[in-house]
């Protein structure tokens, strides 16, 4: 990060909202805010290709997945060599993941059965110091954290009366 | 899902590569591969905004996070509405996800702490098969199933002498 960055305090809630809205065989509109610490706004999309019966407008939905969690362990391991003096030449990140899928009945259900990050960094940084700026950003991205723990995830849906929790 | 839907076997395995190259200050160009059950490439990018030392040029991770879990559900809803019967004429979806953010000697640490998606779905069934469509969609959402348990996140590093694991 550079001196243009915002002074943060000690301890912040950071807050993302995504507001989607079908549209097209299996297209979504996905307008994305973020509240907190700052507002900014973004404007994204997912579809399917035409074997799951969409138009292939916009990326599918685990194409985003995979491209957020590889550009969050990225730019954590560029902020964080900035801040530990650890000189970054060239940075290269693979990531793969893969889930099993299953048919169930009409439908299918899924789960996760991989992760796998490999990290190509150019650097003429002794060795320990590479894999202490990898150990630190592993622990600020905000997405690998979120997948290291099993998260409670709220659902509600919409009714006459109101919303109820589902 | 439509007649033009590739007939899947009863278990396979789907799995995403992302190789990410870091360029400019902080943008990332990410080249995401579908490689099994069948392939399929996406270019997607993610960057920072100036006040994180970036050229906001591409949706920061985060965005392309919630984008990718907010469009997965509505996916799934929207392909189990079809198999399951349930007229869709109209569905939204709003996810909301709060992250705790701590400053830690010269980095930070971070943990999510909430996870909400409220459900919009207009529709001509009765309530009870309109909530066991989603029940389903919860079980069939790749990115739901992922973040409700905890994963393990395997690294390896490039060195001189071939990957090791960090």
């Amino acid at each position: 990060m550079n001196s243009k960055e915002v002074k943060m305090p000690a301890k912040a809630i950071v807050e993302f909202r995504c507001h989607g809205r079908a549209v097209g065989k299996m297209r979504n509109e996905l307008a994305v805010t973020m509240v907190r610490p700052f507002e900014e706004h973004f404007d994204l999309a997912s579809d399917e290709g035409a074997f799951h019966g969409g138009d292939a407008t916009a990326p599918p939905p685990l194409a985003l997945f995979i491209s957020g969690l590889t550009g969050c362990i990225m730019t954590q391991i560029r902020a964080f060599a900035k801040r530990l003096d650890v000189p970054l030449d060239d940075l290269k990140v693979e990531a793969r993941i893969e889930w099993l899928w299953v048919a169930k009945d009409k439908v299918y259900e899924t789960a996760p059965q991989l992760f796998e990050i490999d990290i190509d960094i150019d650097s003429s940084a002794p060795h320990d110091r590479v894999v202490a700026l990898i150990e630190t950003a592993k622990k600020g991205c905000f997405i690998e954290q979120t997948l290291a723990r099993k998260n409670t995830i709220r659902h509600r849906m919409k009714t006459p009366g109101g919303w109820v929790e589902v």
